[in-house]
This record gives structure tokens, C-alpha cells and sequence, in this order.
């Protein structure tokens, strides 16, 4: 019975592994399709996160089932609890994913950011892949220190995020108002994508220590 | 020990409303304040978001703690589940509360919506008021057509959502791009609030109905 549950509880985690891995692949793809107006790409994302969802709903499913059948406790307990609030976030951020690739479906054959403004989107894209990197690998090692790591960084976006604004407010700004609309929604969904890394990284502290408190965010 | 037991899960349930009220409150505040320029009512929004997060922690302390005393089965397990889940979902409606209560706080004395959107903002605010309402009510009643509704009725607010990006993207558009910027943010934290109240309806339909499949969105 104690085998059988430790393999569920394996089982569990490496489903959250996988889905993170997804999730990587998700944001990766969607950045790159941006920068470079890759429609083909987009549409692989866009695609592809049904994927992501069908995996998070199992996971949910498998973590319910465990408690029913199991009654874990103590840290046992915690990783399930863990799983159930990191899968519903790490789907969220695969359609975060998904709108960055939808943006650029939309602007196909224009890139959805002008000139001035794609030096610091390529930026940002690569804040929020060593975010997803950073996140697979704390999933994998449940080291804490990337955990932490992953939370510095993410001043690093939203730093970005900021200057995004400024470019679009600044007075030689030049665009259109659909530009600036795009703009915004897509640094939005970059910025929220790390504030989601961000709130996992936090969860996993909450698995490491029994700490609750810092797991909203 | 049952008696002690059903008295825990009464109180997450009633947590879980009072959640809900503090929200509703927040997002009623923050779209007068937002409509009406009123900076007293956004600040108040602003300061009274620590209430909400300290809330959901202590909502989610409480989850945990049944789940390790008690190992619930069946129903009573979907009703600690969905506790969590939904309590995390409620404390990110707060956050978009208090995100309006900020624009609205950054453009003072002016409005953030130029004269020409400012009813399609009305319009939006009332459809979410109305999605918060008929979730305290869905929370306390427990009443299935309830969640129905609520996920029907977020197309309007989707329709709104919409005809915000038609109105800045007209030709006869005259706005600066502050307030393009501002809008569009507006009315994204807006959507989010929708999808979030349909998130929630969605658990509590799996709270009533054991069927997990929809819990995510």
C-alpha cells in the first residue's frame, strides 16, 4: 500500500515536470513567433495548449484521487496541495502563452512590435524563458535556492515592462493605436507570465518549509 | 469529533463568502472610484486589497489544516478543494480591484476613460459587479443555475471587452497614448475579473456535480 503510494506521489510529480516542460516549450515558441512574425510557429502554440490543458485537468484529477484514497499527512499532504495549485497555475501560464502567439497571428505579416520597440521584447522573451528554465528546474531539484533566484529576476522583467511603457508614451513615439494596443497586451502577458513564475516559486518555498503565508501572489 | 469536524468546514464555507464580500466591495469601490475620478474611494480600494490577501491565507491555512486533521472523503473533500482553489481565484479579483483603483489613483484629478468610452466603463463595471454578486450568491446559496447564469453572462462583458478595442482603434479615435494605454489595461483587468467569476463558478459546479473537467479557465 506505502509502495503503491509513493509511486502516485512520483507520478504526480513528474505530471507537474511534464507540464512544466510544456509550459517552456509554450513560451519559448510564443516569444520567438513574436520577434520574428513566425505564423507557422504561433499556430503550433496556439494548437498546443489544449495539450497543456488536458494535462493540468489529469494532474487535478490524479491529486483528488490521491487524497480520497490516500488520506496523506504532513509533508506527503503538501505536495499534493502543492501540485493542485501549481498545475492551475502553470495553465495559466501556457495561455499567457497562447495570447502572445495569438497577437501575432493577428499582425501576420507585421511584426506586432515596431522597430523601437523590439530590442526590449526579445529582452523580455528571454527573462521569461530563463523564468519557465528556472521554474522546470526548481520542479525537477526542489533546490530553494533557485526558488529564490527565480524571484530576484523577475525585478529584471518587470523593469522592462516599465521601459515598455515609456517607449510608448515617449513624445518621438510614432506608432499607431493599434500598435500601442498590441504593445501593451503582449508586455501585460510577458509581465504576468513571470508574476505566475513567480507565484509557483513562491509555492514551492511553502513545500520546502511548511511556510503558507507567501503563497498568493 | 464529526461535530467538531462539520464545524470546520462551515467555517471555510463561510470564509470563503466572506471572501467573496470583501471582493465585491472592492470591485463596486474600485469601478465608482475609476468611473467617477473619486481618488478617497480608489485609495480605499488600494489599502483594503491586505485585507483580501490576508484572508485567502488564512482560508487556505484553515484548508490545509482540516485536510490534515480530518483526511475528508467524498463531498466534504470537494468542499476543501474547491475552498483553496476558489480562495486563490478570489484573491486575484482583488488584485484587478485594486489594478483599477491604480489607474484611476496615476490619472487623478482626470478620468482614466475619455468622454467617449466613458459608458461602455459603466456598462463594464455593472456586468462585473453583477458577476461578483451572483458569485456571493452562488457561494451562499450553493445553487447550480446560479453558476449557469454567471457563465452565460459573461459574453456581454466579452462584448464589451471587445467594442473597447473598436472604439480606440476608429478612425475618429482622438485620444492621447496615455489614454490608450490606460484603457487598454482597464478594460483587460476588467475581462480578467469576468473569466476569473467563471473560473469559480466553474468549481463550484464541480463542487456540486463531482465532475472535475471544467475547473480550469
Amino acid at each position: 500500500m506505502r509502495a503503491v503510494f509513493q509511486n502516485e506521489l512520483t507520478n504526480l510529480q513528474e505530471r507537474l515536470i511534464q507540464l512544466s516542460d510544456l509550459r517552456l516549450d509554450a513560451i519559448r515558441d510564443a516569444t520567438v513567433s513574436f520577434n520574428a512574425a513566425d505564423i507557422g510557429l504561433a499556430d503550433q502554440v496556439i494548437s498546443g495548449d489544449t495539450t497543456i490543458d488536458k494535462l493540468a485537468v489529469e494532474l487535478d484529477e490524479l491529486a483528488i484521487e490521491i487524497l480520497t484514497r490516500q488520506s496523506p499527512v504532513a509533508r506527503d499532504l503538501r505536495i499534493v496541495v502543492s501540485g493542485l495549485r501549481m498545475s492551475a497555475t502553470l495553465e495559466r501560464m501556457g495561455d499567457l502563452a497562447r495570447h502572445i502567439a495569438q497577437l501575432t497571428r493577428r499582425r501576420y505579416p507585421d511584426h506586432v512590435a515596431p522597430e523601437s520597440l523590439r530590442d526590449v521584447f526579445v529582452q523580455m522573451s528571454a527573462e521569461t524563458i530563463r523564468a519557465a528554465e528556472l521554474l522546470t528546474r526548481l520542479l525537477r531539484t526542489q533546490d530553494v535556492a533557485l526558488a529564490n533566484t527565480l524571484i530576484e529576476d523577475d525585478r529584471a522583467l518587470d523593469d522592462l515592462h516599465r521601459s515598455v511603457f515609456d517607449l510608448v508614451l515617449a513624445p518621438d513615439w510614432s506608432g499607431e493605436a493599434e500598435q500601442i494596443v498590441d504593445v501593451i497586451l503582449a508586455t501585460r502577458f510577458l509581465e504576468r507570465f513571470g508574476d505566475q513564475a513567480v507565484s509557483i516559486a513562491r509555492k514551492a518555498l511553502f513545500l520546502a518549509t511548511g511556510e503558507w503565508a507567501p503563497a498568493h501572489g
